[in-house]
């Protein structure tokens, strides 16, 4: 469908906006990874009015975790500054309901669960940036093997804000030294994303004792010579939900992300 | 005072707290540009937690001109990210008060009127980015002549949250076209003081018909072989809070910042 899209001619938005309504019509189960390529996904997180204040305050004091790109007015389903006719409600391949913290759920639909007082949350993805470091000739190892990234919970404190704190989730690449270099250069310009790298070789610092021991995702299959450099990941949020406990949160399910029409591009800052 | 404290080797934070401390004592007054220089100023907006939620999803839908760079908890007047020992309520020099806004005070202490809801969000201010520019030999007309940045309102639309919107305001700085390459490069590297210009050359595209005539701040005094580079400003939140018209607003009073203990290279981003 994206090569069809593209050969067509059609701008990011339009392949956007396609992707979007296929999954809208049940027409796409499972990854968005290489869906709609060149905008960016992000990542979900719904909240009630109660928590949103908090929430807000939590991304802001936590940039790199928690990269905030869309908010949505309280009860509204759309985000019309992300995407013009998305309906989060419908719009993402699959989601995950939490009440009090606990997973109890992951739909395809949240239409029945919507609330006048929900507040929706997008933060930015590493899809972007993956896409930014292929883009430079820059090889990811989970990429090439078709694997999840490897993520680990580090000894690093998150800024607590309300009822939302915990430890940071981190993602790691495993790059030459050079490329490490160039990886840094290229992410620091993708604040919105991410950003620059948080920790790099010697993972001992932030709490990492043994790399294949991930928190979740493939084992990081290092090769000699390499180093593993780690980036702030969106599962810190969701790592913060579990300790707030709201009676609801709703985000979505691994790899099943907002695709928005927005251009990839748009994050850089420089 | 900064001379001193700098000659005695004391780090950013220590110069900041000194010149929070003698606000604090009434020993200061007025202006605080130039006062901790190194350090990073910001913008003040206090608001009830009724408005908090909408505030921060316009601050998150208008980066430019609303670079949020703090949030405090509801009834809390501190901000340890920011500065640890700071009190919001006594430590800038001088403040507004806009109740259903229109401004009805201009204090110089806000104790009495704190309420336990309070959220206190801080903006990145133009200052940081000037020092930088100066730093790279760009030479800024209005700091040459003491004087105050030109602003103008401009036809430029914020994205509405709830209550708040309005247009953009920008301040403009006449440089030589070399220098406003170079500044837009500086610029760009501090998305939380504003970032790079938003406009620049041409200003009736953008609403701004005759640069003698100002919406605040002193004429902007070009020359021949110069160009008009407009960065979005801080003053458009206080546009926007006019139009939310909350029952109590407070704000800083023009020129007497929030002085923080970061370091303005701590928001550069590469």
């Amino acid at each position: 469908m994206d090569t069809k899209a593209k050969s067509e001619g059609f701008g990011g938005g339009d392949v956007a906006r396609r992707a979007r309504l296929m999954i809208r019509a049940g027409e796409h189960r499972g990854h968005t990874a290489g869906l709609a390529p060149g905008t960016i996904q992000g990542n979900l997180c719904i909240l009630p009015a109660d928590y949103a204040l908090e929430f807000a305050a939590f991304c802001q004091r936590n940039p790199k975790p928690c990269p905030l790109i869309g908010m949505s007015e309280p009860g509204d389903p759309r985000i019309p500054a992300l995407a013009r006719d998305m309906d989060i409600r419908t719009d993402l391949s699959q989601y995950r309901i939490f009440r009090d913290g606990e997973l109890v759920d992951e739909p395809f639909d949240i239409t029945d669960l919507w609330q006048d007082d929900l507040v929706t949350f997008v933060l930015g993805c590493s899809f972007s940036f993956e896409e930014a470091l292929l883009d430079a000739g820059i090889p990811l190892r989970h990429i090439e093997r078709g694997e999840n990234v490897a993520m680990y919970k580090t000894n690093i404190d998150t800024v607590p804000a309300g009822r939302f704190h915990g430890k940071m989730v981190v993602s790691m690449r495993p790059l030459k030294p050079a490329e490490a270099i160039q990886a840094i250069q290229i992410t620091a310009r993708f604040p919105g994303v991410h950003g620059a790298p948080v920790h790099l070789g010697l993972p001992h610092q932030i709490g990492v004792d043994d790399l294949e021991k991930t928190f979740a995702g493939d084992r990081p299959r290092m090769k000699e010579g390499e180093i593993p450099v780690f980036w702030a990941c969106g599962v810190t949020p969701q790592v913060a939900v579990e300790q707030a406990r709201p009676p609801i949160c709703i985000t979505h399910a691994p790899g099943c992300m907002v695709i928005t029409d927005l251009p990839n591009s748009s994050l850089a800052v420089i």
